[in-house]
């Protein structure tokens, strides 16, 4: 099953020329799950063809423009579009209110339902779950409440192995294996348990988007071993002063933070505009981390 | 002194690749006024180098998010950018309500003062005056309340001709006669009247800006004899049935009402995202009026 997260903004958030804010498509199956969604992120799912119609629910970190200003245009082209099934949002407080206020003194009333669950952002805790993913909060710090979410597929079964299965089992009798139970013994055969015939049980894939956050490595156990950790890197360590006078992180921290948890992949973003190159920012944090890489926009990561 | 208008935007209200949602500039002298603000507005702005810092007031004409969802975006920009002058914003009734909300729901405080306008968008009335502008409201027939706009220059003095200026002037009385005061007779010299050495009196320059409005020709006689009309044309003449429906007009309609008005120059624009090519809708409107021109990102009309 796929799980890929595709990058469409890179910036933080003072406008730049060819780079966006913050947004980030997760696709789990035939699922897509919007991270954050700065101002333009329709124009970048154009660009990057991810179907608004496909997005399940979308996950805002705070409310900084930079951050969540591209929502509403987004809702309004969905509603244009002739959506009709709901859409989850998730969120830090306010956001729903800013959300109704805007429909009511418009005039314009979404023609789907917007499903709202307020995050606390001070805690870890489950904020969002299907049949396919689970999603929890993870408390940043930041200048205003901000979450970070961590998100993990549920778990899959095992998938059987051909090669152990015997011969002359019925359709029936296959997918009731598929699905995990034992086949009893009867009077024609012996029985069959699903863990003698299937291969070992996936690992849960899981991403952990750290929004914007003060370098906080009392986070590391909370996303200890996921598959990749998107980490914002505003600054170049050099800047570490300005770093925490603003609440954002370095490039440094970042890959201190990769390491601390042990995770397998870290993606650096939200870079400040004054960074024309990007090179020196993944420089700095290979030597701590050395499986780092820019979260571009148009960079697809499938874990 | 500069009149002129920039075209930032020419869509409407479905996201087209290259195309962007309605706004324009419109400089008088060293100031700017922004005329809707669709989302992405700050990028065109930076794409196009018209300096937030410049920029005076901002008229919106509705609540439609193809014409002010860029302005949260915008307004937070001038924030980072530290400006401390006031901005003017005019527009319908619920935008400072929306402002109002966001602002507070994020911990976000726009470090400059917002002065509101609240425009009654049925009637024809002054709306916003300063030294070099005045701006009246113009009642467009839209599905939500929505205004056009008249700009026009405030009066200019006549210039004086060098020509016909008698030698000997003191400074002082070469500032006087640039005020428009006659100089009184004296022991050292004759009168001299104002009129007899300055040019004719400059008409005011007048752009009339039609937003998203049903084919309306009882507002021709508002808008007489301006120097430009921007007319929305969202749809081709066959089509005027779903323009009616959506309270839209057609390319033809645009033309029909720029010559009703003798208007000296027509832009089209708003177009629907189904026409990509552009100039069926420059060839129906012009053989009623020829001196039309589209509205694309980056024209420039100076008046």
């Amino acid at each position: 099953m796929t799980f890929e997260l595709k990058i469409l903004g890179s910036a933080s958030a003072t406008p730049t020329v060819g780079r966006h804010p913050t947004a980030q498509v997760l696709t789990v199956g035939a699922q897509h799950y919007l991270i954050d969604c700065g101002e333009g992120t329709q124009w970048q799912m154009l660009e990057y063809r991810v179907r608004p119609h496909h997005l399940r629910a979308i996950f805002i970190s705070h409310l900084h423009g930079d951050h969540y200003f591209g929502l509403f245009g987004l809702l309004g082209t969905m509603h244009l579009q002739g959506r009709t099934q709901p859409l989850c949002i998730i969120g830090p407080p306010g956001l729903d209110e800013v959300l109704v206020t805007q429909s009511r003194v418009s005039g314009v009333q979404i023609g789907f339902q917007l499903e709202f669950t307020v995050v606390d952002t001070e805690v870890h805790a489950l904020v969002y779950e299907d049949a396919g993913l689970r999603v929890h909060s993870l408390p940043m710090r930041h200048r205003v409440p901000c979450a970070g979410y961590l998100f993990e597929e549920q778990p899959r079964r095992a998938n059987l192995l051909k090669e152990k299965l015997p011969a002359g089992l019925t359709p029936g009798q296959l997918a009731r294996l598929a699905q995990g139970d034992d086949l009893p013994a009867d009077e024609h055969q012996p029985g069959l348990r699903h863990a003698d015939v299937a291969g070992p049980v996936p690992i849960p894939r899981r991403y952990a988007f750290f929004s914007d956050t003060l370098y906080t490595p009392a986070l590391a156990p909370l996303i200890a071993g996921a598959d990749l950790l998107y980490h914002e890197a505003t600054f170049l360590d050099e800047l570490r002063e300005r770093a925490a006078q603003t609440h954002h992180s370095t490039a440094r921290q970042a890959a201190l933070l990769a390491q601390a948890a042990g995770v397998k992949q870290l993606l650096l973003g939200h870079f400040s505009s004054r960074y024309k190159a990007l090179e020196p920012l993944l420089h700095e944090a290979r030597p701590v981390f050395p499986n780092t890489a820019l979260a571009v926009e148009g960079l697809v990561v499938s874990l």
